[in-house]
């Protein structure tokens, strides 16, 4: 209960007698409850975490079992009649006078019909951005254990799959073996939809896989990651079926000498933009700036994309346990791209690199 | 154009100068742009619709080509310094004073930004809810079409697997490898987690498939559905490995004729909850009212949970056009459930059955 012990410290300090959670990842943390939301339109279900007292988990019967197993320490409730006369009747039974609720992950909507169900209660419903968010930046020793698990997994997937890839399969066959491998080694699902982009395809860094197939020399780039536990894995490598040609092997060593220079600017007290810039003038200096165009890494934890930033506009100071991507990449149109992922934990003087694959020394 | 077209003369209506529409299935609807979004908080793009003129598609650089190439009717702008700088622009160049936004795909967040800006550039900004989703009730000739082939292409991937089903096959196995012949067959995606519940585990509506392996004779679940030129399909059916035992084969035929009852009663004019009294008063009095806890169907179309709704909450009258799905249920804890899913068109004096496969006949 430490976690949320922490966050109704937080709640004093800001005069709230309770906060409404709707955002899934910070539910999950703050209680175990792992049902997914489909699309904010469908919640599995809410938190109302008084700054007293035991905390609620409100759901709705299909979720009332992994409720009940999966978060012993909340009271669950069904809402059988919809969530704001269960409202109503908790802020009076509670004597909540002041309520939190997550403006950043409440419809525009639900908040109007919140913000009414206050007006008639007298209950003041206030707007707040990012209080559990802040609580999940730093990971605990259990999340660390939980992110590498799911770093390793995802790189024993990776190389089950690319030790099957041949010349003549299609880019959409790579991306489904992947996935489908992920989920019968136990992967609760993929962090997000794999990318396998071979030849020109690879210049988009966001491609989506099509129909083409597989060519021997040019460069493949897969970005793939799952969920284990609830924490998330990203990782991207940039392989090559047969010897790669001179271009090929030149970008990769370059992307790669952009990587480990990022890596060893890492470290508590940096900022992200600091870290980004170090990388960035590796590429720069070889010409190729300019077909760089997104920001080095992001944080990874119960998300996929999380703070922090690693990037030119991310200007605050990285912390102790804070978990990012470090993820250059050249993006070269009508040729293709070349993009090498790991993901690090800062560290007081430095990082500790997560993954042990170490597939694109081959080249 | 039409669409859009219809779009403006309601926006004539309701004295707005414009609208911006932010939910993906409402985008696509009125633009064609197909990318997806990564949950509300990593939009593809939003439109600007003008009760005049053209209208604009804005989204950013990973999006331009998809842009350009599926929305050709739209002028693409990119929003290189976010969302709120472009709609300034637009704003006053378009000399828009009253702009309405969707409430129930906007974020508080957002629309704290979005209402504070129009205060600055003395625009109004009016909240609005489902004026879209209103214009996708009744379906055209060419989304039923698509849709048809949508429910086709998933009988197709469903016979396919239940022709390699086997006793001692996990739950999960069989589930990915519907997933993944989806995906081989062209589908873009399921439209939804794909539930394959076997024995007991078919007592949950909402039952996500485990490592559980099949047996011969128990009800085994499978609701599938896939997503095809945009178009959703949806479809339930409970396969016995082996001959059923007779409690299973009593409860597939009476979830069957509960099914028959429910299609019998579907024509314009009558309301989602008569259709839905009709089906559940068969299971009612076989003994069995309380183990169909849920509404007899859904709407479906772009999003695979759409209105109108065959429930005891739905009012509303069926039209000609609607596309709903008929699925009456029974669950028995400890047992395990059956469940048959359907699809039809409402007609003006019936319905037209979507679905070809018969498999339940075998039974």
């Amino acid at each position: 209960m430490t976690i949320v012990t922490a966050l109704k410290t937080r709640l004093h300090r800001r005069d709230l007698d309770a906060v409404l959670i709707s955002q899934p990842h910070n539910r999950r943390f703050l209680s175990g409850f792992t049902p997914l939301d489909h699309g904010i339109e469908e919640s599995a279900g809410l938190l109302l975490i008084p700054s007293k007292g035991r905390p609620f988990l409100l759901t709705d019967s299909r979720f009332e079992l992994a409720a009940r197993h999966e978060a012993p320490d909340f009271e669950v409730i069904l809402y059988r009649k919809g969530l704001l006369p269960l409202l109503k009747k908790l802020f009076t039974r509670l004597s909540i006078k002041r309520c939190g609720f997550e403006s950043h992950y409440t419809l525009h909507s639900s908040a109007e019909k919140l913000l009414s169900l206050g007006a008639k209660l007298d209950v003041e419903l206030v707007p707040l951005s990012g209080i559990v968010e802040k609580m999940r930046l730093c990971k605990d020793k259990e999340a660390l254990t939980k992110i590498e698990q799911a770093v390793l997994l995802n790189e024993e997937v990776f190389q089950e799959v690319y030790g099957q890839m041949r010349p003549g399969m299609t880019e959409i066959e790579v991306a489904l073996q992947i996935e489908t491998t992920m989920r019968l080694r136990g992967a609760e699902r993929p962090s997000f939809d794999t990318i396998v982009a071979a030849g020109p395809n690879g210049a988009l860094p966001h491609a989506v896989p099509t129909s083409r197939a597989l060519k021997e020399g040019e460069p493949i780039v897969i970005d793939m990651g799952l969920i284990l536990a609830g924490f998330c894995s990203d990782m991207t490598r940039t392989v090559v079926l047969g010897p790669p040609d001179s271009q090929t092997a030149k970008i990769i060593r370059l992307v790669r000498k952009a990587q480990l220079a990022g890596m060893a600017a890492i470290k508590a007290g940096v900022t992200g933009k600091q870290v980004d810039s170090k990388a960035r003038a590796v590429i720069k200096e070889a010409g190729y700036g300019d077909k760089f165009g997104h920001g080095l890494g992001h944080g990874v934890g119960l998300a996929v994309h999380e703070a922090p930033g690693l990037s030119p506009r991310y200007t605050k100071k990285l912390q102790v346990g804070m978990v990012v991507t470090v993820e250059p990449g050249i993006y070269i149109e009508g040729w293709g791209g070349v993009r090498l992922e790991n993901m690090v934990v800062v560290e007081q003087g430095g990082c500790r690199l997560l993954n042990r694959d170490t597939t694109f020394l081959d080249i």
